[in-house]
């Protein structure tokens, strides 16, 4: 039997933040706080930084008006102070250009680093230090695990993020994902030739990050953020709600097979970015967790019950939206 | 700024199960089985070893026929395979004395070794080798990570456990959790002075194990074991077929302050055994997360809404049940 | 202003029972009793005497053995003994042919006027006395508006009938139950020219019976039979739990616009009729509802949220099973 | 067996309104509007309509600003235009006092009979018209049974009245809304020797209103409105949110025994008064319904799970807030 020793190496914590581009920052603000209730923690020259009413940090989404709605970056935090400068320097020995971002450039943020995934071209960003600020006393919850008061539709913190690139690098790129960040394949979408999609995480989360087999001629798709909210009724609730606004509907409610969460995919009305409110899920413990392997002749991976993913040529549930570069 | 390194010492995975004494293993078979759901693996000479549906490995719960209503062990998974002899050795250094539990005497399991816990006497087993054996076709689940389909009350996974010691050690067997095995204090409720209870985790969940202020003269106490349920509907359920099946009571339905999850307390009819069926709560993936620390004025930390914990002089919330020794 | 007198002729009370031939009745069994949790009162030369948990009377459905999945009958209660007989009277003035139906020979129930509905030939029955059994000791419920304990995936009511017929009738059979029976039509689902669906109650429930256009060549089809569950997440689980079963899936969960109603439609293993699962929707208590007017643009009527109905050519909603005669 | 004629006599339609006097306004549309999600339909003079979502009629609440938290009124909708008329012509035969409340006194309401009710002195007003004004675009709902979307809290409809009287006329005035109202009793709480509380009602909900037993020397009392949620889940969101926004408690969420109902007891921080949000029950269909007799040894008759109803000596539960006279 293998008798691993843990690597003194750099390791990745979880999913901090995605920052999303958009047309239209007032009609977004009005999505994200107004209807999903999330905080608004800073707003400054045309970004806004917002985190659910569950998370202790500065942010976990930052929207920035803009022409185009294009993806500015994935950020993930690290384990340990140093690891920002360690993983740096292993992507310079593996020859990947990176780039230092000062401290507060990112509001609330410390140094970190930004990189493009080899294979997948989205731009990544590693770092630690962040802010925990207090929210105001108007909105302060007293649970001491909650920054704000339960608000809104309910979205509590940031769940993971959801990638595709081109289908000649996508084996590339998710296992990159596992040898150069650590990431651990949980569940995969596969043929006995292809890969589709894979599930990876670092934490107990099915995935913390998924990446996915997208058009060739288009690396660096953004396919969706998932928002954690705390039970299956509160998509219900979400679902009744927007259908009444006319939300730009992606899919959901539903329950996945992979993953066993429940799914609302609707679409940013301020950016068109297609967004997720995520509940449940099984949770990861075994440290020799086997990754899961779908095929896409079980369909029911997809969707387990409820409304469907449309996945067929031309599928609504294809569209993505492209990241900004390095 | 701290630069910690990795410790290249054993680590506690997550917690593995609970053995329970029962004077009617009949009437628990129907509680934990019949009624909440477990699927039994395995029933060989008086004891009875079950999982949840959403849980692979052979088992999280032992129930055996005895006539005492004590609990026999305490079992948590370790990271590695070689943490089961590291940790023994680590025991050693400090004079614990351990017994070594073999492969095959816990059914499905490998070699473990087994320990009191200084300052609380709580009979702790640590083990790394289990087997995740597929459930009988006509209960198994076309969900590759659900072992078996959904049944009964919906209790899909072990967990938490939840322990109480003498007032004068609490605070040594607490210490000694985070210090020897690396559970990390998450949430505490104190005093200036005095720690009433501590949740403490290795997971991302709020607790894996909590410690407990107790009576003096009673270590070894054991308050509850928390079984998973996917929602706080199932929750209500549950409340609701076992009030007509006159199920003795604890508490709940209602939501914890502390750690946010709801809860139903009840009593296994066949041991009397405190069970909480338990759904949601916050996830930790901060690295540099600070304990909450709740004061006992903050009533709200133990029951944010619904039925009140009783906690008064002599209240029902305050009973436990004993451990056996080594 | 209109000032109403009352009438002093019969009136239907409520939706009374549903009576399934089907060609598997252990399988039926199985469906109704030990996965949706109804209580088979009585069960003798192969017809069962079902009822769910909410429901004092005898039954509310009613299983028989035999070669054909048709609907051997539709029953509704009336509000007075007399009622049945002022019906019968009516029914033979109109020339509508009836048939005595001898008190026990539906077990429970007293005498009942059996016949045809002009416009959509479905069999209907109606009648006053019927018996409330206390449920067996093992299953009693404490709670005095229920029968038994909430069991299974918690059946609790007989909620609603469906009917279609065909297209050049549809018209004159809805009118017929206005005016004939008093129902009110609620909501209705029509072009300019085309009554498509009509929903109509004489409780304050949007639907106690719904008719439908269909095929022209098969009158006295039956859609479906709607049974009550409590709230929308037991449609959650019980959609779970059919999936991994492989029940035949017909649509759903989801939320009907019209009515407002969550939905899981299904298909009984043992015989084919499809059976709703349904929870929730408006009540209407204004003494002068007029009726909602849906246009088949207005798509969300049929599906608000969730899975879809398919209602396209050849779609899967648009089957029916058909009904005895007279 | 009993051949019962319809009476030619007026009848309730249902609850239509309660109108709060608030020493506060502005705090308690805070409360009723922002926080509970109810559409502020008019407002003038210092007194606001309101009404839920799923209400198409003008009002169901009605606040007035005033010194004293008492309430002006209980307002019922009569089946006929007649009705009206009729009972006041019904009333004047057994020598009760009445006035004639002018069209249009009550924003969007027309004539009403108002009286006290003989041996509870609780003002009753009687109306048919009201008008269904549509809601302001910007809120307007696409569902066409809902005036407007779901906001807030999701208060969708008025659901019952409670109230309490004297102990020596208790009976009298219970007896009274049945004979002269045509209130059934639906449940009632009793010792073998008193009335301790009873539910009425002439739609098939358990209770349109309820009488209870209450202080000797306060007629005239009110123990709570009740406003309808959709689902048990949106009592738990709720309590979630009020928590945490520091309302006053009364008693919640948990399952009434009585009525099968889950409910949330707290107080409207402008006035003081007792409101329930409720959600679910079971309805009443049968014509030959016989009242369920409760004995106050069922003591789940009150609460079958979750946070107790304080119903001690003293307790938090029995407080009331007196009516206006005639």
């Amino acid at each position: 039997m293998s008798q691993p020793e843990y690597d003194q190496g750099p390791r990745i914590a979880h999913a901090g933040s995605v920052h999303l581009g958009t047309p239209d920052l007032q009609k977004s603000l009005w999505f994200f706080r107004d209807l999903l209730g999330m905080e608004v923690v800073e707003e400054l020259d045309g970004t806004a930084y917002l985190r659910g009413y569950q998370e202790l940090t500065h942010h976990s989404l930052i929207l920035s008006q803009q022409p185009e709605a294009t993806v500015l970056g994935y950020s993930f935090r690290v384990q340990r102070p140093q690891d920002v400068e360690l993983f740096a320097q292993r992507f310079g020995e593996q020859g990947i250009k990176t780039l230092e971002i000062g401290k507060g450039q990112v509001a609330g943020r410390g140094e970190a680093v930004r990189f493009l995934v080899p294979g997948s071209e989205h731009p990544f960003e590693l770092y630690y230090d962040i802010t925990k600020p207090l929210a105001p006393e108007e909105i302060r919850s007293k649970i001491l695990s909650n920054s704000s008061r339960r608000r809104g539709l309910g979205v509590r913190r940031l769940d993971h993020i959801n990638l595709q690139t081109g289908e000649s690098t996508v084996e590339q790129a998710e296992l990159w994902l596992r040898e150069a960040l650590g990431f651990k394949r949980r569940e995969v979408l596969k043929t006995p030739d292809l890969l589709i999609a894979s599930w990876l995480s670092v934490t107990p989360q099915v995935h913390d990050v998924a990446m996915g087999r997208g058009a060739e001629d288009r690396p660096g798709q953004f396919h969706h953020v998932a928002l954690n909210v705390e039970n299956f009724h509160d998509l219900l609730t979400a679902a009744d709600q927007m259908r009444d606004l006319d939300i730009e509907w992606g899919a959901g409610p539903g329950k996945h097979g992979i993953g066993q969460a429940m799914y609302l995919y609707v679409h940013d009305p301020g950016s068109g970015h297609r967004i997720e409110l995520y509940s449940g899920g099984h949770l990861i413990f075994d440290p020799d967790w086997q990754p899961l392997e779908w095929s896409p002749r079980q369909e029911w991976g997809g969707t387990w019950y409820g409304h469907t993913l449309d996945t067929g040529p031309g599928g609504s549930f294809l569209t993505t939206t492209p990241s900004a570069g390095l």
